[in-house]
């Protein structure tokens, strides 16, 4: 019994340790096409802004350790051409044919932007960012026009004000991160004045020339033309469609991670959300099943979380235009709060809550501030993924002492206020 | 129409400010027996520490404020003798009767061992802190003993040890804060080695004379002689027995806070958890409900949070002890795992989870470690307190970026462990 991966990052190396977790017996092949697996894929704007000093520092593990460690045989520089499922192979580009039983697509998400000359970067890849490390040693830029103000957008923002350079954001939307929301966008537009970044909404650049260097971070989409050749079929989202097994409508062949769909559990909709967690854990239960286990990836709320400038923000589940759109009845509330005593320095945190007024349900919020974001986004989280009633979430009883917190916590203090717009 | 409230800190406070905003026209009275109202005090031991530097930082509001800014009379020293229920009026100790209509007790709790002698000390009140305060700089003690392991008696330990001395920790128990757990108490008696706090489980303090000082950090109890006295229903906890709108057995006379039982609800069953939190929400739905609204307190799941030397330590719900003392089949693991990647100087973190294995829910947890300990925990008790699943648990969908967090978080981590156990 084979189980072949198309795919050597995140979704994919899961995907196979799992596999190998559940069945010692099982032959696994994994298929990367460039020469780099196992590398944290998120933490590359911070080899560009200093943190990260080597890419090395991002390597998991190589080669050796999965055929030494895991009995799994991991191929570099080998690139899929096509799957024949009739056939049960894959095709290389080198001719070679690799038979499978079972098959996990982790084919991940590509950018058509990327690359359209010298001095544009993408910031996806181990290769993009050795190339774009190595332009700003050599070229020395000092401005930068990035495009598109999502999180690869605003982190890289982040990364080339650190390596000192001018930069000028472009988004063509009028709301920034992916999330449909006046007020986390007035928040961000202001920290990045603050940080002398440039944030053009509702712009596109229109004379490149005018920038020593572009980055390209926006028109990322689900990497999907091996699966969609192989008759496999694609969601509404543009991404390959699972169900809760990450089996396609192809028996024995699963899809994982940024080339997959999953669903919303606010929506009960498919949605594609490309983070790493969300990767990771749809590579689990693919390789579970894959390896003839049953395990299910319920799906996901829509956490994230980015730094901008210092500032943290995380989110989770539905804004409150996004929830009208899904046809519900949302109301917000905005707060700031301290989030510690003052005299533990604590600093303001900003609190967006969202509940949908026919059930009562928390369906989302975002937290922003300097501490203590991920924490408070991922009550939220839970919440949201608890279909917790504001009823109930107003009276958690959540951690209090003066070092971390405050007797009523910023999300408390939200709940409150949203409770009084409901009644 | 009057209401009366005896306490002027958190839960007193809290009830009469909650009151005036549901109801412009009431009268509202607070008696407060000593000459300080309105003050943090779970800041006391940092004021010690010396994080805090006058005892006026913690002070949130004074009379004057109360008079002005909420039509709210407080009286300050003006202590209650008895509570005189059929003809509605609390006699003071000066004579006075002082009438009401509705009556909030929040009497909070004492120490019986405090004040017996004069190197002994407690930290619950502002005299409590001003005279150890004033001992400390004028006597300059060189050791100290420590009297109980609970919050109070750990955070003593780091205070003092901050100001220089050699302090001992006697605790009469196998366990330390209030949780019957031999994981986290050999990982707080580690630590406290390491911190140079000596630590004797199972021991009484024997010559108290050997000592330069005591803290008397043992035998808290709700302060429930008014109440008793006025034939007001105690709960077996030893406090005041209220149901979920803090009414007691008299109508119209409410407790909250420290001197209070609320309901715990993974067991269903009364508890007494005099914490800042806790108080401040029975106060809340205290007050509103004199007022006249139908609020209701749900309950606790026990949480809290203790900074130890440095280390933080999270905990709520159920240790696997308790849960089997109710009759649970708890299953527990616990994991430690960097909350954060290296290139971001990530600790690691320590996680008990603990589940019915029956009823397959999380009911309890502890986190320890030196950041995101209080996200981590919040996240536990909000999971607890909606009944979550170990299956839904393992799949929360929590926000992950590398200057945040990890792919996989340590509760993450520890689910899929409890999982495998349970499987």
């Amino acid at each position: 019994m084979r189980l072949v991966v198309i795919g050597g990052v995140a979704a994919g190396l899961s995907a196979a340790s799992r596999a190998r977790k559940l069945d010692p017996a099982l032959e696994i092949i994994v298929l990367e096409k460039t020469p780099h697996i196992s590398y944290g894929a998120c933490g590359l704007p911070y080899f560009i802004e200093g943190q990260v000093k080597t890419l090395d520092q991002l390597r998991v593990y190589d080669v050796a350790f999965f055929a030494r460690e895991r009995n799994i045989h991991v191929r570099v520089n080998a690139e899929v051409r096509s799957i024949a499922h009739q056939r049960r192979e894959v095709l290389l580009s080198n001719g070679e044919r690799v038979p499978y039983d079972k098959l996990v697509i982790a084919t991940g998400a590509k950018r058509e932007a990327a690359r359209r000359g010298e001095t544009m970067f993408a910031i996806d890849t181990w290769s993009d960012a050795e190339r774009l490390g190595a332009f700003l040693r050599d070229a020395k830029p000092k401005t930068a026009a990035i495009l598109g103000a999502g999180y690869i957008g605003l982190e890289m923002a982040e990364a080339l004000r650190a390596q000192g350079l001018q930069v000028t954001v472009f988004q063509r939307a009028n709301y920034v991160l992916k999330r449909r929301d006046k007020w986390l966008t007035q928040i961000v537009a202001e920290h990045l004045k603050r940080c002398r970044v440039d944030l053009r909404l509702n712009e596109t650049l229109e004379d490149s020339t005018r920038y020593d260097m572009l980055i390209a971070a926006y028109g990322l989409k689900p990497n999907v033309r091996l699966a969609s050749e192989a008759a496999i079929e694609i969601g509404r989202t543009g991404a390959i469609r699972a169900n809760d097994r990450m089996e396609t409508n192809l028996h024995g062949v699963y899809a994982a991670g940024d080339c997959a769909e999953t669903t919303h559990l606010v929506t009960g909709r498919p949605a594609w959300f490309p983070l790493g967690t969300t990767a990771n854990k749809m590579g689990r239960v693919a390789g579970a099943n894959a390896a003839g286990a049953r395990e299910r990836m319920p799906g996901i709320v829509g956490t994230s979380i980015v730094r901008v400038c210092g500032l943290g923000i995380g989110m989770t589940g539905l804004s409150p235009e996004d929830a009208s759109k899904e046809g519900m009845d949302p109301v917000a509330v905005e707060i700031e709060a301290l989030e510690k005593a003052r005299y533990f320095r604590g600093r303001v945190t900003r609190v967006q809550l969202v509940v949908n007024r026919r059930s009562g349900q928390v369906i989302g919020g975002v937290v922003v501030g300097e501490d203590g974001v991920a924490g408070r986004t991922n009550v939220l989280a839970t919440a949201v993924t608890s279909r917790m009633l504001l009823d109930d979430f107003v009276n958690l009883d959540l951690a209090y002492s003066p070092p971390f917190s405050r007797s009523w916590d910023p999300l408390l203090i939200a709940a409150q206020q949203l409770l009084k717009l409901l009644h």
